[in-house]
Protein backbone atom coordinates (compact mmCIF):
# COMPACT_ATOMS: atom_id res chain seq x y z
CA UNK A 1 0.00 0.00 0.00
CA UNK A 2 0.98 3.50 -0.49
CA UNK A 3 1.28 6.28 2.09
CA UNK A 4 0.54 10.06 1.78
CA UNK A 5 3.50 12.09 2.54
CA UNK A 6 1.88 15.84 2.49
CA UNK A 7 3.45 18.80 2.66
CA UNK A 8 2.39 22.65 3.21
CA UNK A 9 4.22 24.32 0.09
CA UNK A 10 2.31 27.60 1.36
CA UNK A 11 3.37 27.45 5.26
CA UNK A 12 6.15 30.59 5.66
CA UNK A 13 7.31 29.44 8.80
CA UNK A 14 6.83 32.60 10.18
CA UNK A 15 9.11 34.01 7.88
CA UNK A 16 8.92 37.42 6.16
CA UNK A 17 7.92 36.06 2.25
CA UNK A 18 10.54 37.73 0.13
CA UNK A 19 9.51 38.66 -3.23
CA UNK A 20 10.43 36.25 -5.55
CA UNK A 21 11.60 33.88 -3.06
CA UNK A 22 9.93 30.83 -2.42
CA UNK A 23 8.63 30.30 0.53
CA UNK A 24 9.72 27.84 3.34
CA UNK A 25 7.28 25.33 2.70
CA UNK A 26 7.73 25.12 -1.18
CA UNK A 27 11.50 25.00 -0.34
CA UNK A 28 10.71 21.72 1.61
CA UNK A 29 8.64 20.49 -0.87
CA UNK A 30 11.45 21.20 -3.69
CA UNK A 31 14.36 19.57 -1.20
CA UNK A 32 12.00 15.98 -0.87
CA UNK A 33 11.27 15.87 -4.25
CA UNK A 34 14.66 16.26 -5.40
CA UNK A 35 15.65 13.17 -3.75
CA UNK A 36 14.72 9.26 -4.18
CA UNK A 37 11.31 8.98 -3.11
CA UNK A 38 11.21 5.49 -0.65
CA UNK A 39 9.39 2.66 -1.92
CA UNK A 40 5.53 2.94 -0.58
CA UNK A 41 5.79 6.58 -0.53
CA UNK A 42 4.12 9.22 -2.51
CA UNK A 43 4.75 13.13 -1.83
CA UNK A 44 1.95 15.26 -2.45
CA UNK A 45 1.50 19.31 -1.99
CA UNK A 46 -0.83 20.66 -0.27
CA UNK A 47 -2.15 24.35 -0.09
CA UNK A 48 -2.23 24.89 3.95
CA UNK A 49 -2.53 22.48 6.29
CA UNK A 50 -3.83 24.51 8.90
CA UNK A 51 -0.75 24.12 11.36
CA UNK A 52 0.68 27.99 10.23
CA UNK A 53 1.94 28.98 13.56
CA UNK A 54 3.94 25.55 13.67
CA UNK A 55 5.24 25.57 9.83
CA UNK A 56 6.64 24.18 7.59
CA UNK A 57 4.11 21.38 7.93
CA UNK A 58 3.71 17.70 6.92
CA UNK A 59 1.68 14.84 7.24
CA UNK A 60 1.93 11.03 6.92
CA UNK A 61 -1.44 9.21 6.03
CA UNK A 62 -2.42 6.10 4.56
CA UNK A 63 -5.85 3.72 4.66
CA UNK A 64 -6.11 1.54 8.14
CA UNK A 65 -3.27 3.62 9.67
CA UNK A 66 -2.42 6.82 12.56
CA UNK A 67 -2.15 9.77 10.72
CA UNK A 68 0.90 11.79 11.63
CA UNK A 69 1.42 15.76 11.39
CA UNK A 70 4.79 17.06 12.10
CA UNK A 71 5.93 21.02 12.76
CA UNK A 72 9.16 23.15 12.06
CA UNK A 73 10.31 21.14 8.87
CA UNK A 74 13.26 22.92 6.86
CA UNK A 75 14.95 21.78 4.10
CA UNK A 76 17.61 20.61 5.91
CA UNK A 77 15.56 17.84 7.22
CA UNK A 78 14.30 16.31 4.04
CA UNK A 79 16.66 13.03 4.30
CA UNK A 80 15.17 12.94 7.96
CA UNK A 81 12.01 13.19 6.82
CA UNK A 82 12.02 10.99 3.65
CA UNK A 83 13.91 8.01 6.47
CA UNK A 84 10.79 8.80 8.27
CA UNK A 85 8.40 8.30 5.43
CA UNK A 86 9.95 5.06 4.66
CA UNK A 87 9.73 3.57 8.37
CA UNK A 88 6.09 4.44 8.71
CA UNK A 89 5.65 2.86 4.87
CA UNK A 90 6.82 -0.29 6.41
CA UNK A 91 4.33 -0.55 9.16
CA UNK A 92 1.00 -1.97 9.08
CA UNK A 93 -0.71 0.83 11.33
CA UNK A 94 1.52 3.46 10.95
CA UNK A 95 3.31 3.14 14.50
CA UNK A 96 6.86 3.63 14.25
CA UNK A 97 8.36 2.35 17.47
CA UNK A 98 10.20 5.21 19.38
CA UNK A 99 13.76 3.65 19.07
CA UNK A 100 13.19 3.34 15.12
CA UNK A 101 11.93 6.71 15.02
CA UNK A 102 13.57 9.55 13.02
CA UNK A 103 14.76 12.62 15.86
CA UNK A 104 12.68 15.33 14.16
CA UNK A 105 9.61 12.71 14.23
CA UNK A 106 10.19 12.34 17.71
CA UNK A 107 10.80 15.69 18.97
CA UNK A 108 8.39 18.09 16.85
CA UNK A 109 5.14 16.32 16.96
CA UNK A 110 1.89 18.16 15.59
CA UNK A 111 -0.42 15.65 16.33
CA UNK A 112 -1.82 12.21 15.52
CA UNK A 113 -4.98 10.90 14.45
CA UNK A 114 -5.95 7.35 14.78
CA UNK A 115 -7.36 5.48 11.68
CA UNK A 116 -9.94 7.29 10.13
CA UNK A 117 -13.30 4.73 9.73
CA UNK B 1 -22.37 8.45 7.32
CA UNK B 2 -20.78 8.93 11.58
CA UNK B 3 -18.23 11.06 11.79
CA UNK B 4 -15.67 10.44 14.82
CA UNK B 5 -14.82 12.91 17.19
CA UNK B 6 -11.29 12.34 19.24
CA UNK B 7 -11.01 12.91 22.52
CA UNK B 8 -7.47 12.60 24.30
CA UNK B 9 -8.72 11.98 27.68
CA UNK B 10 -4.57 11.98 28.90
CA UNK B 11 -4.25 15.30 28.26
CA UNK B 12 -3.07 17.25 31.12
CA UNK B 13 -2.73 20.73 29.05
CA UNK B 14 0.68 21.94 30.69
CA UNK B 15 -0.91 21.83 34.11
CA UNK B 16 0.44 19.68 37.15
CA UNK B 17 -1.79 16.57 37.78
CA UNK B 18 -3.35 16.81 41.31
CA UNK B 19 -4.18 13.27 43.28
CA UNK B 20 -7.52 12.20 43.04
CA UNK B 21 -8.10 14.78 39.75
CA UNK B 22 -9.13 14.01 36.52
CA UNK B 23 -6.71 15.79 34.00
CA UNK B 24 -8.20 18.30 32.00
CA UNK B 25 -8.79 15.85 28.41
CA UNK B 26 -10.95 13.49 30.64
CA UNK B 27 -12.71 16.35 32.10
CA UNK B 28 -12.87 17.76 28.15
CA UNK B 29 -14.28 13.87 27.36
CA UNK B 30 -16.61 14.08 30.34
CA UNK B 31 -18.27 18.13 29.70
CA UNK B 32 -18.43 16.20 26.03
CA UNK B 33 -20.44 12.81 27.00
CA UNK B 34 -22.64 14.74 29.85
CA UNK B 35 -24.49 16.62 26.63
CA UNK B 36 -26.47 15.12 23.98
CA UNK B 37 -24.52 14.01 21.28
CA UNK B 38 -25.35 15.72 17.90
CA UNK B 39 -26.64 13.44 15.02
CA UNK B 40 -24.30 11.64 12.86
CA UNK B 41 -21.29 12.25 15.54
CA UNK B 42 -19.79 9.55 17.47
CA UNK B 43 -17.72 10.39 20.56
CA UNK B 44 -13.82 8.45 21.10
CA UNK B 45 -11.91 8.77 23.78
CA UNK B 46 -8.24 8.17 22.86
CA UNK B 47 -4.91 8.47 24.83
CA UNK B 48 -2.78 10.71 23.73
CA UNK B 49 -3.54 12.44 20.42
CA UNK B 50 0.28 13.67 20.68
CA UNK B 51 -0.46 17.09 20.65
CA UNK B 52 0.57 17.45 24.52
CA UNK B 53 1.98 21.09 24.49
CA UNK B 54 -1.42 22.33 22.76
CA UNK B 55 -3.74 20.13 25.03
CA UNK B 56 -6.47 19.30 25.52
CA UNK B 57 -6.68 17.99 22.03
CA UNK B 58 -9.72 17.31 19.76
CA UNK B 59 -9.86 16.03 16.25
CA UNK B 60 -12.61 15.48 13.86
CA UNK B 61 -12.45 12.61 11.05
CA UNK B 62 -14.55 10.69 8.86
CA UNK B 63 -13.81 8.67 5.25
CA UNK B 64 -13.21 11.07 2.59
CA UNK B 65 -13.00 14.12 4.47
CA UNK B 66 -10.76 16.03 5.46
CA UNK B 67 -9.43 16.22 9.13
CA UNK B 68 -9.25 18.77 11.83
CA UNK B 69 -7.16 18.76 14.86
CA UNK B 70 -7.76 22.06 17.60
CA UNK B 71 -6.07 22.22 20.35
CA UNK B 72 -6.01 24.39 23.52
CA UNK B 73 -9.75 22.85 24.45
CA UNK B 74 -11.28 23.44 27.63
CA UNK B 75 -14.15 21.38 29.09
CA UNK B 76 -15.96 24.87 28.98
CA UNK B 77 -15.81 24.98 25.41
CA UNK B 78 -17.62 21.57 25.02
CA UNK B 79 -21.07 23.35 23.95
CA UNK B 80 -19.35 25.00 21.08
CA UNK B 81 -17.23 21.90 20.39
CA UNK B 82 -20.17 19.38 19.73
CA UNK B 83 -22.31 22.58 17.46
CA UNK B 84 -18.56 22.74 15.65
CA UNK B 85 -19.17 18.28 15.13
CA UNK B 86 -22.40 18.83 14.09
CA UNK B 87 -21.52 21.47 11.68
CA UNK B 88 -18.68 19.26 10.22
CA UNK B 89 -20.92 16.07 10.14
CA UNK B 90 -23.34 17.92 8.11
CA UNK B 91 -20.53 18.43 5.10
CA UNK B 92 -19.43 16.24 2.76
CA UNK B 93 -16.19 16.97 2.32
CA UNK B 94 -15.25 18.60 6.11
CA UNK B 95 -14.46 21.60 5.19
CA UNK B 96 -17.19 24.25 6.70
CA UNK B 97 -17.64 27.60 5.53
CA UNK B 98 -15.53 30.21 7.61
CA UNK B 99 -18.40 32.12 8.15
CA UNK B 100 -20.44 28.62 9.96
CA UNK B 101 -17.20 27.54 11.77
CA UNK B 102 -17.65 27.93 15.72
CA UNK B 103 -15.15 30.90 17.13
CA UNK B 104 -12.45 28.34 18.96
CA UNK B 105 -12.33 26.18 15.72
CA UNK B 106 -11.28 29.28 13.75
CA UNK B 107 -8.70 30.56 16.63
CA UNK B 108 -7.38 27.53 17.83
CA UNK B 109 -6.50 24.71 14.45
CA UNK B 110 -3.32 22.62 15.22
CA UNK B 111 -3.72 21.58 11.13
CA UNK B 112 -6.12 19.96 8.87
CA UNK B 113 -5.17 16.85 6.86
CA UNK B 114 -6.49 16.32 3.31
CA UNK B 115 -9.16 13.33 2.86
CA UNK B 116 -7.05 9.85 2.88
CA UNK B 117 -6.52 7.07 0.09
Amino acid sequence: MIVTLHVCITCRASHPVLDGEPVPGARLHDALTAQETPEGVRIVPVECLSACTNGAAIALSAPGRWTYVYGHMTAEDAPQILAGAAAYAGTTDGIVSWRERVTIFRKRSLARIPPIG
